[in-house]
């Protein structure tokens, strides 16, 4: 889980001054890349710079900016842009600061929001999750990714194109339709997971295996990583949604109660999935102990009908002088037509008693 | 499950322009279905309409006027009726986006409702779910469905024949009665539901088979989809009664306060049903458990009765050359009188210890 | 269970007319039985009516009237009331309709409450319910139960002989009175299955058989309805004394804190009942599988020691025509004294193992 | 348990008038103790009374009196300190009713308060219950208990000896000291239950018993009395200490803040202790499951090396007249080697599927 | 636990003055430590003392004064430095009394702050908890803690060398940097427990152990024990936070909100944890279950193979007389044909079954 891998990084950082700017996540990458897309409804520039200070230009103009980061391993950058718009110590630092709960602080000149971002990852068939962070300004958006890649492309595409009303609207439309695009991509992973788990149950109505066992306990703890990083967001968007910043608009809000009502509908569908899979798991363990049962029935029909058989045959082996019947002359067909009784005796026993 | 279905659909939609007009859900019939009912309490008239254009007459007059639309996968048809009544896009998203989470937003000059129509489909066995969304205006309620077919045949009738004091009644209270037709066919899903458990029940007391594990798990699966299908419409009757619209009159709300008593009944009695499924699964495991022991004690008694007597009749079935017993004239008689001592023992050894 | 058969009665009704007056319940009686108690803190009159109209006489008197109605399947006659009375058509709809969840309305000129009256039936050891409703006006109170036979019988007697208060009180004291009788007749129902409860766990003690399992499942299912009657109890009590209305008197509103103190006794005591049923359902499967373990451990305990002596036995009864052993003079001997070393080996392992 | 005995004697009362005083207890004592302690800083009387009508003179002294009543079986005693004192019919009908849910009611000229005095019975290993009420007037402290024996031997002897500052406070601070000491002794019941946890789980890992069962299932029984009684006492405290009631002077509420931590620390340390029986009781299902495990293993391994060596000695105990191999010379050895191979064989096979 | 060697503690407490100082932990050390820390911007001071007489020098100094005092058994000293700093006696009661319950009082010329400073202990492999309480003033903090040894290090070495902006910031900041030492220390706990989930679930995957579930059970017991000690926390650092009091400056406040979000992380992660170990224990289980099949499927096959066979060599094992097979020439080989005939339909039969 890159969870409890967080959590290690971040005791690295325990005893630190607050305020020290230290990455605490992975890095994965050589260098930072930066990306700036500065648009109004008629103009529109897209470039990607290689100092940060290529991006400072576009603060005082009055268009929107949106300032992409990714890569946070670099702590000067993040510096320099910091003391350039201002930020305080404290937001930094949870930029930086890989694991955090998705929250949102209302800092009057500007809003800052960091959330997951969530994909399934086809190869390792888990939930990869990455921090984003949002600084979201009067005239200004700054995104901060730990790594290249990630579910804006329509979105640029939009904005390029002149698509829809995005190059129409101001900052936070574009921070809206940005977690717009975050909370859609986790229906893809719940649809993964749906796919996962019906899978699985026709797995088990065809042939339970033992690795069933290991994937029920894989999507148990998938499902209780998602929760976590889900149910925080439920808060994020109503705070957002609440907040009294004149950043966000009026007609803003309504779109981002449309946000809302998916991340609900998320959580639903993760509590429903999580019920499921307890119910899934209820019915392996009981199909497993069903087999079983049928094994030892099938031991017990054979061992209780050869058992008995088996100790004629015994009687009849032992090596006394005197025993009458082995003189009979019929005394051989009479113990087999005793032995077929007997045997017909118990499997009448076995099919009254329904184990047949 | 109809849910996880749509979830895929919806994903194939994220990333689209948020209110671009894309029908997410299966389409199911060649043709939209229009049908147009106009009244007030002299006058009536019901018309089945092939353009939409044909129901804009009705917008000036004062009557009420109960447009209903069967199939959604026309959006430009929904596009039209959005533009001639002036509904925002995002509602008429929402209308269109199958797999909606129920809820109530006031628009002011008109109120949205989505919601599910429920029904129990007796080949499958399943219950099936249809979204169903509502726009009441001053003096028009428009109905958008997926499918032919609905729960709302008695209240037509009403209004055809003018029972009761439906064409006494305004548009909120026609709503209402939609609303409550469907709150009430979740009751006879209820009942369904309560007739499987009931059989499962009996089915447990008489034979348990293999197959009731399966039911068990799905009519578990059912209760959670149940659960998560109308939990979410307890809020949003309450929202409906307790909002300030002019839309919904004070005469009215006295009648949703009784939809919502339904609600709160339905919701309970899904919880009780999950607490029964759960107890009735316990039952089915113990009752399993308890005929592999059954049958476990009788390979036992079998066996132990058996072991000892074939060791017996093995010892005498050696071939020394010196084993005196052989020798003796009552030997045989001797060791069949052991054999039968020690099987009595046995017998008084099990019945002492309640095994049989 | 009885709530299940109603919600079948409920589906029958289903798209009726709001306000359509039909009963919902089963009919078990021939006609419907009225009783008049007039009374003030010197008079009573006390009478039993054929017409309901011969009721109405008192309606103008300022004594305390109780009239109360055995039976609902005659619709004329509560109609007849409700006209009289004018009392809300939905009141009376939800009189009729059987199944109601407990609560509480307050419609100015009259209070309806609606709540379950539960006994148990010795005959079938189950928890019967039967729905009463009270109306209380300004200077009547109504009740309405499905069958003949109630809890009220010591109250009835109080006001024949003028014990306690209840002459000098008012309406809203006998209401409160007739709902301290329902709550406390809950404690008798605890009470019997309190003392189910205890002879479960006795017989656990002493010897579990396979209907104690049938039994548990019996006792939880009890609960489940059982929590379902009382819950909404507590909602309805708590707005009743809350309420604002003019009806309910100061001096009764403290004694209607003592009911509320009641309901959550109850409810607290079918929470605790729950949990002891889970723990007595443990403790059975427990013992059951320990009982398993026993049997287990004799056949295993059995078998080892014999199927080796078995083996030994099987060796020297080979007819290979070269076994030196056979032709020892004490080697019968020395294969007996071999037989009992291995059999007293096994006993010592079984022994330092602590399966003895 | 002491909680459903109760039960019983509340319904006997059950359908009796409200305030009816009838003790709802068992009489355990011949006749009630009255003990009267009155003090200010300077003075202090202590006597034991005969007659209720001895404690009276206090009534109009401006000291501070706490009358204590160990007994309540004769209703006239208590009935006459109800008319001295003015207290009100249910006041003194929820005194003599047992089985009280925890809680408090301000009645402006005096205060009420009952809960449950628990001590853990040494003989009986269980925990007993004892109903206890305080009534708080303006000059006095009344104290209801059901039987003699309490845990205030010590604020007894800080009266008496004028220790701390119990002297020099007020009838409210009185009061905070015996909650406080009632509170107290609930740790030193969860040390009881915490010392049979401990020990429980020892003899888990030495060595569970079937006993053990019965020891958990009696543990959880006491942790859903003990949760039962202390859950209400929350609100209780919390309630006493929101209270507006001017009997209880500021000063005091601080202190009743340090008893609120207390509660919840008693019920968070219950909370713990259920989660912990649940835990143990998994572990000991499970060491079960293992030994039997264990013993089906051995069974197994002992089974399957000797079952093929009886079938070979079998086959060679045949009387064919035509087996070649029984005239060999080296045939038995040949014998006795293969068998050697083949239980060699499945030795090799056990150690490497790791059943050894 | 230590929890629970604390309850009995208290108890010898329980029945004692309230103020009443005695120490209810266990000793440890022979004397009481007392560390005094005074700076501001530019002076620092720090020495050891031997009296707590020494310390209150600093008391009239406007610099931030540090006194942390390690050891509580002499309650002398306690008393002294409460009788300088003018502290209630209940505080001192609540800082001597171990296993208070984390909370925080405002008592306006000081704050009072008491709660767990916990730390993974290699040696034992268990998480140990020590009692911390902070007295913080206008210009002075004092902290108690039970032993010597803790988390703040490398606060102590930013103060002595002016790292970071401590020595600039006031009191609260220190108290501030304090807390978020211990709560960042959680962190490392969660981070070995973490580890210790990961190692128990690859000891799973390879080879399940009995020892594995007491590892499970005492994980569990971790958790409880860890959720109990941290969930009052987070109301803690709330109520702080939301505090009127002067002493905590509004700039603090907003990095209390840091601590706030760590410690709601800090639950966050203990109920994935224990989610997870639920789930783990459920694999165990399965896992134990399914190698118990295994091993009941090998007995089955062999046993159900050759006891057929055994009973055909009994058979002809048999002396009478007259058995004319066995006087055919090829009468064995016909017997082991047919022997093999019959373990092959046997295994067939398992084949189709899948038990191979």
């Amino acid at each position: 889980m890159a969870k409890r891998k967080r959590n290690r990084e971040q005791v690295k950082k325990a005893g630190l001054l607050p305020g020290t700017l230290v990455y605490t996540g992975q890095r994965m990458m050589e260098s930072v890349k930066i990306t700036v897309m500065d648009y109004d409804e008629q103009n529109f520039h897209e470039k990607q710079v290689q100092k940060i200070e290529d991006c400072f230009e576009f603060k005082t103009k009055p268009t929107v900016t949106w300032i992409n980061i990714d890569g946070l391993h670099d702590a000067k950058i993040i510096e320099k842009i910091g003391n350039h718009y201002d930020i305080h110590p404290l937001v930094l630092e949870d930029i930086l600061h890989i694991g955090q709960r998705p929250k949102f602080n209302d800092l009057e000149k500007y809003i800052f929001v960091v959330l997951m971002m969530l994909h399934f990852d086809e190869a390792s068939q888990t939930v990869q999750s990455e921090q984003i962070s949002f600084v979201l300004g009067s005239n200004y958006l700054i995104s901060f990714q730990e790594n290249i890649g990630d579910v804006f492309d329509q979105i640029r595409d939009r904005i390029r194109n002149a698509k829809g009303k995005i190059r129409k609207m101001n900052h936070d439309y574009l921070l809206y339709s940005l977690l717009d695009a975050i909370v859609d991509s986790y229906f893809s992973i719940l649809e993964k997971l749906g796919e996962k788990i019906e899978s699985l149950e026709e797995e088990l109505s065809n042939n339970p295996e033992k690795k069933t066992l290991q994937q029920i306990h894989n999507l148990k703890r998938e499902m209780i990583f998602l929760r976590k990083s889900v149910w925080p967001l439920r808060e994020l968007i109503s705070s957002l949604q609440r907040s009294e910043s004149e950043l966000i608009k009026d007609s803003t809000k309504a779109y981002l109660k449309d946000i809302y009502d998916h991340t609900i509908q998320v959580i639903d569908s993760i509590d429903s999935f999580r019920d499921i899979i307890s119910s899934i798991q209820d019915l392996y363990l009981s199909i497993v102990s069903n087999r079983m049962n049928e094994v030892m029935k099938v031991l017990t029909i054979i061992a209780t009908i050869f058992i008995p058989l088996t100790f004629i045959a015994g009687v009849y082996g032992m090596n006394f002088d005197n025993i009458p019947e082995l003189r009979w002359k019929y005394g051989y067909a009479a113990v087999l037509l005793m032995m077929i009784a007997v045997s017909a005796g118990m499997l009448y026993y076995f099919k009254r008693n329904k184990w047949l």
